[in-house]
Formats: C-alpha cells, sequence, structure tokens
C-alpha cells in the first residue's frame, strides 16, 4: 500500500492527531535520510537500509504524554483534552542513539542534541518544525533509542514513521517522531517547543520550569461494568481483584497502594516485576466490599525516589504532569 | 504476552474506548467457542482454531462509526464527541457469514440474525451485553464477514478480539465485537441496542428510525499546515493538490465536488477507482488559489442512488448520521 494511503488509512487515532497537532507528515522511506551534524568530528548521513543494517536493539518503554490528565484540571487549559488515556507500553526496536553519536564523535563544547522532526505547525505566529532537545548526559545514556519499528512492525505513520527518538522515562514530547536530523549543538537550544512549550508555569510570561520524566502514576483498570449515563461502575458482590499498572520516570515504582473510601484508608497492592527497567509494573488488590452501595477506588504509586502521587496536582498553563490519584466510582449492587 | 496484559497494553484509542464505551472483554481464545442457535436446523459450536480452518475470505472494507460528526452537533449530544475521525479502513479476514448459516440451515419463519457480543454495559438502568440483529436478507449477503485478523494481524483487543461481524456497507453499531454466539430469530430483535439505540429521532419517546447504512462522506486530508491556536490551515502560493476519500453505503461514490469559496462554487474532483466494492474511494483536485487571504474549502460526494452530502444535517438525540460537507479553513500566504 502506498505510504500516502496509509498516513490516511489508520485506525481513529491517526486521523484524531491528524486534527488535533501538527500533521502527521508522510514519508517516503527510500528518498528519506537521516543527517548527524553540528559539533562533530564527522558529519554522517544514513539511509532506512543502512541504519536497520545496524546492531538492532529491543526495548520494552512505556510512553506516556506530558499531558495526561490534563482535561481533569480546570480551568481546562487549551490543548488535547486527555483524560487517561495518553500512555502505553510498546517494543521498539531500533539502533542505540549512543553508537550514532560516538560514531560522529562530539567536540568539546558540545552541550546539548538537537532533534528535528519533520511535522510541521504554526504557534505563535511562526511557522516552525517540531524540535526538542536533550542534554548531552541524557543523549549519551544506553536506554536512548533510534527506534524503526513498534512490536515488531514498522512504525505506523502516526508513530514516526520512518523513525522516531524513544527515550525512556521522559515524558513523551522528548521522543521526537519523523526524525530526520540529529545537530550536536555548543549553546542550549532555545526553539519553541524548549523555551515555550512543555514549561510548567501559571502565566505565558513566566518562563516556567522545563517538563522531563514522567512523574511516578498508577492506574486501574476499571472493575466492573460501566453505567453509560453516570460512568460509575457496577460491580456484583463479593470478591474483586482490581488490577493496573503504575510507572515512574524518576526511580522505579517501590510501591502501589488503593483505597475503597476515597483515599481516608489505603492498602498495599501486590506488585509484579516489570518487563523491562523502562515499563510500567503491574499489580493488583484483592477488595471484597464490606456492603453494597457507593465506594470510591483510588491508587498511589511511590517510586524509589520517593515521589507519591498527590491527592490533587496543581493547575499550570499547558496541563502539564497530573499525576493526581486516580478516583474511580464504584456501586457494588445487594446481595 | 497474555492477553490480560494486552487489553491494557493498547495504544492510546484502547484506553479512551475502555473509559467512553462499554468495557473492551479480555478473551481466552483457547477456550472462547461461537455458538450459532436458534431457529436452525443444525446447533453449531466452533472453537477459534475450527473457524480459522474454514476457507478464509479476505475484503478491504471501509467501517465508519454512526457518530462521526456528532460533536458538530448543537446542543452536543451525549455520546463520543466525535468530529470527523471516527472511520477507517482495512483488510479483514475471516469466514463468510452465508457458508456458518447455510451450514446451520435455517428454519421457515427465520427472519433476522441476531449477534451477541461479550461486552457490557448499563443502559437506562439495565444491565446487559451487547446485541444487535440484521434481517435475514442482509446477513445472508456473501460480503458479511465474520473476522478474526486486520491488517493480516489477530484483531487487536479493541477491535473485537477474538471473532467479530465485519458487515460492509453499513455504520459500525451493525459489525459486533468480541462475537460469542448467533441467533436466528422468527420475530425481531427487540432488544435495547436496535429499538433504544442507533434510531435517529429528536426525544426518547419516538421509536424513531433506525440506523442502517452510511450515507455519503467525503473528507480531505486539510492541506497545508496548521496553526495550534486557530486550527486554521496556513498554505504557501501556488497549486495545491487536495486529496481526500469518499465513501456511500447506499451506492458507489460516482462524484466528488470540492469548493474553495464555502459552496457558492464546485469543482469536480478526480476520482480513483476504489480498492473493493466496500471501500473509499481517493480523489484529488488541483486548486491554485487565485489571491493570498482566506477560504473555506467544501467537498462533497454523491452516490449513484443520487444521494448528496447536505450543507447542514438535521440535529437528531443520539448524534447520528451527520454527514454534513467538511468544512476546513486555509489562510493563503502572500507571495
Amino acid at each position: 500500500m502506498p505510504l500516502e494511503a496509509l498516513a490516511f488509512d489508520v485506525t481513529p487515532v491517526g486521523l484524531h492527531y491528524l486534527l488535533v497537532h501538527y500533521d502527521i507528515p508522510v514519508v517516503d522511506a527510500d528518498s528519506w535520510r537521516l543527517s548527524v551534524g553540528g559539533c562533530v568530528r564527522r558529519e554522517l548521513s544514513f539511509s532506512f537500509e543502512e541504519l536497520r543494517a545496524r546492531p538492532p536493539v529491543t526495548r520494552a518503554v512505556t510512553l506516556e504524554c506530558a499531558g495526561n490528565g490534563r482535561a481533569r484540571l480546570s480551568p481546562r487549559p487549551v490543548s488535547q483534552p486527555w483524560l487517561l488515556e495518553a500512555v502505553g507500553t510498546a517494543e521498539w526496536t531500533g539502533v542505540a542513539l549512543l553508537s550514532v553519536l560516538e560514531d560522529a564523535g562530539m567536540k568539546d563544547g558540545a552541550v546539548e542534541v538537537l532533534f528535528h522532526g519533520l511535522d510541521r505547525g504554526v504557534e505563535s505566529g511562526t511557522r516552525q518544525r517540531y524540535e526538542r532537545s536533550l542534554a548531552v548526559t541524557d543523549a549519551m545514556r544506553e536506554e536512548v533509542l533510534l527506534a524503526y519499528a513498534m512490536n515488531g512492525q514498522p512504525l505506523p505513520p502516526q508513530h514516526g514513521f520512518p523513525l522516531r527518538l524513544v527515550v525512556p522515562g521522559w515524558y513523551g514530547m522528548t521522543s521526537v517522531k519523523w526524525l530526520e536530523r540529529i545537530t550536536v549543538l555548543d549553546t542550549p537550544f532555545e526553539g519553541y517547543q524548549q523555551a515555550r512549550s512543555y514549561r510548567v508555569r501559571q502565566t505565558p510570561d513566566e518562563a516556567g520550569e522545563p517538563v522531563t520524566r514522567m512523574l511516578p502514576r498508577s492506574l486501574m483498570v476499571p472493575p466492573g461494568i460501566p453505567d453509560f449515563a453516570t460512568r460509575d461502575r457496577r460491580l456484583e458482590p463479593g470478591r474483586c481483584t482490581v488490577r493496573g499498572r503504575a510507572w515512574s520516570g524518576l526511580g522505579t515504582v517501590e510501591r502501589v497502594e488503593v483505597s475503597a473510601d476515597a483515599g481516608a484508608t489505603w492498602h498495599d497492592a501486590r506488585l509484579d516485576g516489570p518487563v523491562s527497567p523502562w515499563t510500567w509494573r503491574s499489580w493488583l488488590w484483592e477488595w471484597t466490599p464490606c456492603e453494597p452501595g457507593a465506594f470510591e477506588l483510588c491508587c498511589r504509586a511511590t517510586d524509589s525516589a520517593g515521589n507519591v502521587q498527590p491527592s490533587e496536582a496543581p493547575w499550570n498553563l499547558g496541563g502539564y504532569i497530573n499525576n493526581a490519584v486516580q478516583r474511580v466510582s464504584v456501586v457494588v449492587a445487594e446481595t
């Protein structure tokens, strides 16, 4: 199937992205090249086949959008109204960014590595491509990938075909899609997506703090079945296994607690080992409701750096990093 | 990977569905069976492997949700707020429903075929599974599939693993997912999803008209690049190829027209042949804006039954079948 068709013939999420974000670029892998330049000893350029001929690395990674949870903030920030669905785990295959940077050889004075995507948009009146940088020390970490496959298949168009960056542990804006150029810089990058977007601030005039690694978060699969109108979950009486996932980019998840009384009391969930150091951990908690009626289930994760999910997260202009405790209303039926 | 994990580890659209619709059932294909019963000469039951051992049929089909365009109606109906993204085309592989119905042998007096899904929800206070029926004549059409693969892969959980119905030409609610039972009926089915949901009506008290086949619709890939704040498209001056897709469940698409002046004048687009009788057709229109400034691009399809997309679609309670002309605001730059 020609790529032009592919970019349109994707599942709903593709067209949804098309409407909300910068466009999904339609890239011909045969003519596409990745160039590496800037503050390096050797400028490099790779065809798609040349990249695929390098030693492949496969790594399971959980990626979460920095705007996950945005729609729960009030007033609602202007951008994609994610509830809690902007997170996923996949197996990414590609080449280690480190090996490419080593081949290029960074010169003394290199401070950041800039990643140029092919997706374009207009923000604050300026036409631009999507570009984000990483400090050299973050870019040189061995887990960072230049990925050309997702779950064993070529990247779908909406996930960055033909090549994307995957930076484990960081919010998704870091993992630049539709990559076409890497530039090593001797001064910090001040582009729009670095200096203006993805900053935690209250007003447009503030510089704010940059969004970086994922804060701890746990999510449960809401138990029972949904009531269409109220969105409550209806549950039969008796024992119920509450299952979920938890992750953090600031450390490993060490603890998940669950509450059935809106956070008044907490119980430790059983944690399973992560599939990889960079994926969420599964957890479960056996719950037997004490009586019929309404309950509010909550879960919260704690990571090895001591970060705990807050009951409420502070509002910010961009609606980023809202890792507040998830709350699920459940109605348990009479026996 | 265990299925339990798969149902959670899907791309964002999976969890999104989880939050909005009935749940995504987690099905173990090894213990799952499809049963066929009711008004038949021979009750049948198939394991997943038994179905896959039957002669496979592959068919490319465009599926559109009956609620596509719902978010453009005012006041906004209560349900999934689709803009225009609830449509897609895939290659489905499975067995012809007709061959299974012939093996079972329908008795005299059979009027409908009922499809039972495993997904559960509560609507109007009643706990139920998702069930929809087709008239015998519609169910016996040779294009109707029991599909176990999508684009050459097992069905993803959110698309109905392990088996779903695919009814070409009809809105998506007909193509019951997570299928577990087929019942031939000698009286019309009056279940919730047939008699209450998917009816075009103004008030809850009306019976309304059933939603059936897809009305004609054309969509363009918005040209140029998006302005984040206004959602306008920014376009360089000069020739621009506007591309899109068009489909109808009421006939073949015979014509697509495009307007650059908000529908005052229309121009015929060039139509490509459909990939299959049941998929959208590609189209393109070469446009050279006469001057810089603001334009409103529109497109409309006409099918072989003479149906044309309306400029505006009438409001209805469920927000169904809104096939109004798509409108895209474009700003062409100065030369």
